[in-house]
């Protein structure tokens, strides 16, 4: 990365006060910025780092700008926050994407591959696999047979992508996930436990991204589905046969049982549990550890284990948290009771 | 996948009500049939599909048939859910292993592979390693020196065996799962913590299935065990020293803690904790997201964190979501006592 | 390993009870000794098998002997615990360190490798990677751009480490973990979650251990940072931004939510979350499966979801136990009550 103050001014269409030949080439958070960096400041309460950042320069909203110069140099737009995020965009599609197909990965004769189509070294792409357009696959990446993956996607190192699975486009995995391993799915015998073949599939629809180390299984017979959008979090299991929708945001270490349908635009926090076989709505806010084992509608915030309405685990926490003041007024009332009973 | 309805018949002994030539090329869950594919009806609940389903042909337990026709093609038979099991496996083994050591694989001139051993590419197989006949090394995996490994096994891409680790006889161990990494040993110093050695192994019984991304860490001196047939979700801890023995079952993202030592026939659910030095006994079910931190008996139910009865913990459950009511009657019963020590 | 019990008391100036050429060729737990075997007993507990133990030579505290000779051959130390630890670490130190680049290895010309270097098979080295004298890198790993390693590190097979992240001197990375995988930032529009450009890195300090399939995100600008010396065991997510100080003991299957900031010397149990933007002082202590939301203060002793003092949860949590029979109380308050009342 190397900037000018100018050549960012003009991405952004902002305003330069100071010196337009000032040179960046990093970016730090503003609390602790460096020479030769750029940062941003979008709120009031970041105002006091404006004047003694030790970045170079500064992207700033016009509303916190009260003095005519500044240590840095300023570039003034409407609002920072987006500005800059629409810089590092610019920023990280600028980077470019490696194309070609490296020595050393594995190619099935029988795979297909679009244009402008990555394959690091030491990849496996066995037979009948299709990978679309502009698609990174990074090295150590193992797809098995009959994989479909669409177009623009990235697969990081390590990522594993079992037999018959399909990736719709524009989607991203992070390194050693592991996508369509078996369903957890035996049957008891007095011998032991027979395992049920796991003949499904895993889909992930267009825009879907996952984190590293999750794993998602394979259904029994029909698919697993992550729906358009859905983004998932880090070490988070999603059993077999289970179906997400859209635009759902999953934190990390949580964790979905077997067949629970799950609707759109839900929030599930981090190290939450969902029992098998249930119905998750829409616009559903889980908070973090809680464990959900019934069906619940659009719109509910669950908290606690088992999960009930957020507002009334608070409000039952709080009673929890003074128990032992609670049971000494039951200890001084029964007291009370007594003493009149004995009068 | 290829079978007439009449092929399919024989394998499963069954009667066919409809066109014997009717062709199946996959299978469908039974709810989402599709046009050339085979599902099952085992269930009353699941009777009104028999009709409708759009799969060319069904399975279904005799009991269940009412009508002289139906519009796909019928295999009746005593048990569907037995027979489509039955034919499934069957369908899984004709799939046939690999063998073979593939192009790329890394293999140590001491270690020695049994017949119909298949080792995929960019596999290490390290100093002394022994692999019994039949099992199947995916691409990508790492086996330390000294390892053993059973006869019919399977571990997929990315699984990493460290050093001096024994896998039993027909074993299963999905993606990214790690065999034998360090224990998690320090001593506390004044300048910080000292490493403790973990010299010791991780030892896999027969018939053990472990899903992807687990961590199963080596003992310190001696070995962490999993006896025969126990078989273990996705995400999941096993820490130093423990012993786990016969058929448990431990679903996704479970953990538990050094030197803890499990009977036969446990059901663990999701999210457990368990904690290090204590005993499980036999055929304990404890539930999703508990934490158990004593000794527990046969039989036990457990649920809660810490663990207690699981009848007893729904039941203040009960009592924890009406914990505001229950604040009220108090406060109402201390009115009422003031309100006579004032008369 | 074959060393005589006279070699083994001079490493630890221990004094001979018995054959002093008595062989040993491998470590076992004092309660399944093997013969042939090198055990310890440092504890009055385990005094009872110092006569009995099948192992061949055993390394005992002087306080617990008490007879003239025994059925195994005995070095006798101060103490025996302390001491094993000695050797074992002196046993492993001897079991000398891999050096050179194995075949396979994929070394971009601009990453420079400081002596006596280790690259396995099937690594892939990115440009401008530099790595430190004496590190240890295992067969499969990815190190992608501008990463620097420094001295006498492990990274064992299948970890991975994103662009431009940096690892300080003797740092071990267990396998599958992944190191510098993008953030979980997104920001909701009405067509879906646009991704936030997550452009910093990880930086662990020197003396870190890391356990196996964990992950570590990288800042969004700036640094995920981890101090020296901590330890942090196997399934564990450190979300963006996090940084945490030295010393600090971190039990597997915790989460560390993004932008939290965590002291030195603090105890985090297994299972535990934290969630973001808050700050945790020093040598505090967190029970497992607790759930940390809002800062702590240096010492405390945190239990429970949400986290309270971890004595008044005990203390509440007895109260929640018995919350039938306090229902009942409360049942017949109100009973007397009302026959008061109606008195």
């Amino acid at each position: 990365m190397e900037f000018t103050a100018s050549q960012i001014a003009n991405f952004i269409n902002g305003r330069i006060i100071g010196d337009e030949h000032a040179l960046i080439t990093g970016v730090s958070p503003i609390e602790s910025g460096e020479e030769g960096h750029l940062s941003f400041v979008a709120q009031e309460r970041f105002a006091e780092h404006i004047d003694r950042s030790k970045c170079s320069v500064l992207i700033v909203s016009e509303k916190l700008l009260t003095e005519k110069t500044y240590q840095p140099t300023i570039i003034a737009v409407e609002d920072a926050y987006l500005a800059f995020q629409v810089l590092m965009n610019l920023y990280q599609e600028m980077q470019g994407r490696k194309s070609g197909i490296e020595d050393g990965a594995v190619f099935h004769e029988s795979a297909s591959v679009g244009e402008n189509v990555y394959v690091g070294a030491f990849t496996c792409v066995s037979e009948k696999v299709k990978i679309g357009d502009g698609s990174q696959i990074y090295p150590q990446v193992f797809i098995g047979k009959n994989v479909k993956i669409g177009k623009n996607c990235v697969l990081y190192s390590g990522v594993r992508v079992y037999d018959y699975c399909v990736i719709g486009d524009n989607c991203i995995i992070h390194s050693n996930t592991v996508i369509g391993s078996d369903g957890f799915g035996f049957q008891p015998t007095k011998d032991g436990y027979q395992k049920i073949p796991q003949l499904g599939n895993v889909i992930l629809e267009d825009h879907v991204e996952i984190g590293s180390n999750c794993s998602i299984d394979r259904g029994t017979i029909g698919s697993t589905v992550i729906g358009k959008g859905t983004k998932i979090d880090n070490l988070i299991q999603i059993a077999h046969n289970v179906k997400i929708g859209q635009n759902n945001v999953i934190a990390a270490q949580a964790g979905i049982a077997g067949s629970t349908v799950i609707g759109d635009w839900n929030q599930i926090g981090g190290q939450v549990g969902i029992v098998g076989h249930i119905q998750i709505g829409n616009q559903v806010k889980i908070q973090a550890q809680s464990g959900v084992n019934s069906n619940t509608k659009d719109g509910e915030i669950l908290y606690g284990s088992p999960a009930i309405n957020a507002g009334e685990y608070r409000r039952n926490y709080v009673h929890f948290r003074n128990f032992t003041d609670i049971v000494k007024r039951i200890n001084n009332l029964e007291l009370n009771s007594k003493d009149k009973t004995n009068e």
